[in-house]
């Protein structure tokens, strides 16, 4: 992990500009944290190309940072300047074409779409997550928030670090992942917006109906996509607090 | 409106049992609740039987009132010390038939239940907030918490004083009570226990849908009907925080 910019925002907050490898990504940490008192630590998901979503990523890095989490993201696979994958595009074309014409979105499109990304980013992630455990201000319990929620199924699987997660019922989620989702254990708290025009509402229940979890929150709230609710956005807060302080 | 009894809880809580005709109640207020500074109210919602609930009434009533909040309950019909209905009556035993023989409750019985029940509490509802609003220490707005859940609707609809509702999706809803459903307008704030042995899950998400209010959240947590956790009542209580201060 190399830093390549940094500043420090109005309320104290550093923010820093790193690449890890290829992949470049934000960590935000508060201004109590240092090597004495480190930060416990979100990894912040999103849908990606982080220069089009950094003003929401930092809104809610500083919201956390403010909570005393230190916050960190990376860029998706074949989001932002990372490479595309021919594949990939096709898949979201595909995807693009069903939506317009108001067909049923195949499974085959929402495989093809997500389950590479899935397979290539939860590594990313780890890696990140490798990394930042190594700085001497940020220490754990992890929490992982938001984003593509099938990475977010994955990385709560396969990596014992992350003890908590708020995931987004928002995205397509392919039929695999379910099995996935019957060995989450960790405490979960789950977003949904009850008319996102991009989400099967009843698949999204469903989802939430297989997680493993024996400590599992449903907050599901009106409006579409973008319309999450200051209330849920505390509500989420709180759950990090509660399992990450 | 007729006080039978007080006392000072330790936190400084006042705790009056009162007749209103035949209907016994409790109204709790607030140290701080004066002539100068009436308390908002939270009417509380139960399934019947006073006595026997008093220790999770009060339990919420002192909640309410460390934020500031008078709060008020009475007797449902046909419960506590109130005469049966022979109807009722009957319709609860073919109800508790059908459940322990595992067979699918009809909605017939359902109907006999609940419909008489609610068309009997609402107006005892309103005379109890009629009286209660005239006391100079209670202000509004006015919450209605918890309780027969089909009770809370008919309020929601009917009671224009009620500004804001906290629903458990935890009894049964006669079908003629989700066109009710429909005209409620009211910031809606709905509990449900994914695994409530009582409930049907599919049901409550449906009449969820039809709440006509524009600001409603679900709030889904493990557990069977009792298990609702600490962080649920919580977001419960921030709700009316919002909506009633």
């Amino acid at each position: 992990m190399r830093f390549t910019s940094e500043q420090h925002l109005d309320d104290g907050v550093l923010e820093r500009a790193f690449t890890l490898g290829e992949i470049p990504g934000i960590l935000w940490t508060p201004g109590s944290a240092s090597a004495s008192a480190p930060a416990p630590l979100i990894l912040l998901g999103h849908p990606g190309g982080l220069h089009k979503l950094y003003p929401r990523l930092v809104a809610r890095a500083r919201h956390s940072a403010a909570e005393g989490f230190a916050t960190a993201t990376i860029e998706l696979p074949g989001s932002g300047d990372r490479p595309r994958s021919p594949a990939a595009e096709q898949a979201r074309a595909d995807l693009r074409r069903a939506l317009e014409a108001g067909e049923p979105v195949d499974e085959e499109i929402v495989d093809r779409l997500v389950l590479p990304l899935v397979d290539k980013a939860a590594p990313e992630w780890q890696a990140a997550l490798d990394a930042l455990l190594a700085l001497p201000e940020i220490g754990g319990p992890v929490g992982y928030s938001g984003g593509v929620i099938a990475i977010g199924v994955r990385l709560a699987v396969v990596e014992p670090r992350i003890s908590a997660a708020v995931l987004f019922a928002g995205s397509f989620v392919p039929r695999a992942l379910f099995e996935e989702a019957r060995q989450v254990t960790i405490p979960l708290h789950v977003l949904l917006q009850w008319d996102d025009e991009g989400n099967d509402r009843q698949r999204a229940l469903d989802l939430f109906d297989a997680f493993g979890s024996e400590e599992k929150t449903l907050n599901a709230n009106m409006g579409g996509h973008t319309g999450v609710p200051q209330s849920a956005g505390d509500a989420a807060a709180r759950f990090f607090t509660r399992h990450l302080s």
